[in-house]
C-alpha cells in the first residue's frame, strides 16, 4: 500500500493473535474505515502507559501504590497465590475462586535461558515473607520443567527467611486432567500428572 | 483491573476480528510483556493517520495526490475495475490478475439504509468517465442485492455522462464456484449463480 501504512501494518502485526491479514484488516479499518476510532485507541494506549504501573507489593498492573487485589480488604492478606505473569493472575481472578492476594513472579527460572532468582520477582516475595505476614503460599506455576524448578527453589528458600519462613504452608496447584476433559483425549504428561496427583476418594 | 487498563481493552475491543480476551491479551502485551513496542505502535498509528490520505483521482490510500496504481504507467489507465472498499481492492491487488487501475466507491447502493448516490464516490467516478479516457469499466462489486443495485445504477447513468460514457465497455466480475470449490459444498445461491454463469465450453 503505502509506506506509512506498511509501517502501521508491521507494528499491529508484532501484536500477539494478530497475524498479517488481521494486521492490515485492522490498518484498514483505523484508517479508512473509522478513522474516528483511531484517536481514541491512541489516547487509550498513552493514557495506560502512563496510568498503569507495576504494585510495589506484588508486580501486579496498578495505578497507584497498591493493586486493587492487595488494596482490597475483603482478601486474605495471608495466604499469597505465586503466578508466573500478570495473566496467569487474571486467569485466577476470572475464575473467581481465590479469596488470597497474589505475588506475579513475571518470569519462571530457566537457567538455560539465563534467568535466575535476580531476573524474576523473587526478592519482593522473599521481603514479603520475611514480615512473617504470609501463613499459606500456593505455587500456581505451570506443570513444566520450568514451574517445577521454580517451585523447587522456593521452597528450598524459605528457610531463609528466617523464622517467618519456617511456619509458612506450602501448595502447589492441582494437575490432571482438565475440567470436561476425558481421559481419552488426554496426552500421556498429563495422565501421568493426574496419576501423580490422585486423591482419596472414599 | 485498572481504569486505564479496562480504558485501553475497550478501545482494543472495538477493532476487527478482536474480542473481549484478544483485547485483554494484547493490552498485557503492551504494557507489562512488551512495554517497549507501544511507543512503536502509537507512533506508527499517528504518522499513518497524518501521512495517509484518499487518491483524489480512485479513493484508494494514498500518501501523496494519487495512489501507487493511478502513479503507476505501467496500468492500463483506461480500464477501471470498480470496487465498493479499499480492501477489496486488497485483495484484488494480492491476485495479481488485474493491470488496470480502479475506483473505489467507499459503499454501495442502499436505499433501505438511506444510502444514495450522494453517499458514495460515484461523482467521482461520473467525473472519470466524462474525461472520456476510460475504455473499460469492470464492476467488481459483490454477489448480493446492493451490489447488483449499484451495478445497474452505474451502467444505467452510463449515457448522463455524455458521448464518453457511451462509448465505454461494461462488464461484471464472475459469480459461481470458488476455486477449490466442489458443487456438494456450495450453496443454493452461489449454485444459482454459478448456472446463471455459465459459460460456453467447447
Amino acid at each position: 500500500m503505502t509506506p506509512a501504512f506498511d509501517k502501521l501494518q508491521q507494528a499491529l502485526k508484532r501484536l500477539p493473535g494478530v497475524g498479517f491479514r488481521s494486521a492490515e484488516r485492522i490498518a484498514l479499518h483505523l484508517l479508512v474505515e473509522k478513522p474516528e476510532r483511531l484517536r481514541p485507541l491512541v489516547e487509550a494506549l498513552e493514557e495506560a502507559s502512563r496510568a498503569v504501573r507495576r504494585c510495589t507489593r506484588c508486580g501486579n498492573l496498578a495505578e497507584a501504590e497498591a493493586c486493587a487485589v492487595c488494596a482490597d480488604e475483603r482478601r486474605d492478606q495471608g495466604v499469597v497465590c505465586v503466578v508466573e505473569h500478570t495473566p496467569d493472575l487474571v486467569a485466577m481472578e476470572r475464575s473467581a475462586a481465590y479469596r488470597g492476594v497474589y505475588h506475579v513472579l513475571h518470569g519462571r527460572l530457566s537457567p538455560i535461558n539465563g534467568v535466575g532468582p535476580e531476573e524474576i520477582n523473587w526478592a519482593g516475595l522473599r521481603e514479603r515473607l520475611a514480615t512473617g505476614e504470609v501463613r499459606e503460599l500456593i505455587l500456581a506455576l505451570g506443570n513444566d520443567v520450568e514451574g517445577e524448578a521454580t517451585c523447587h527453589f522456593i521452597t528450598r528458600h524459605l528457610a531463609e527467611v528466617g523464622a517467618a519462613g519456617a511456619g509458612v504452608k506450602v501448595s502447589r496447584i492441582g494437575f490432571g486432567l482438565p475440567s470436561g476433559g476425558g481421559v481419552l483425549y488426554a496426552d500421556a504428561v498429563t495422565l501421568k500428572s493426574a496419576l501423580d496427583g490422585r486423591r482419596d476418594y472414599t
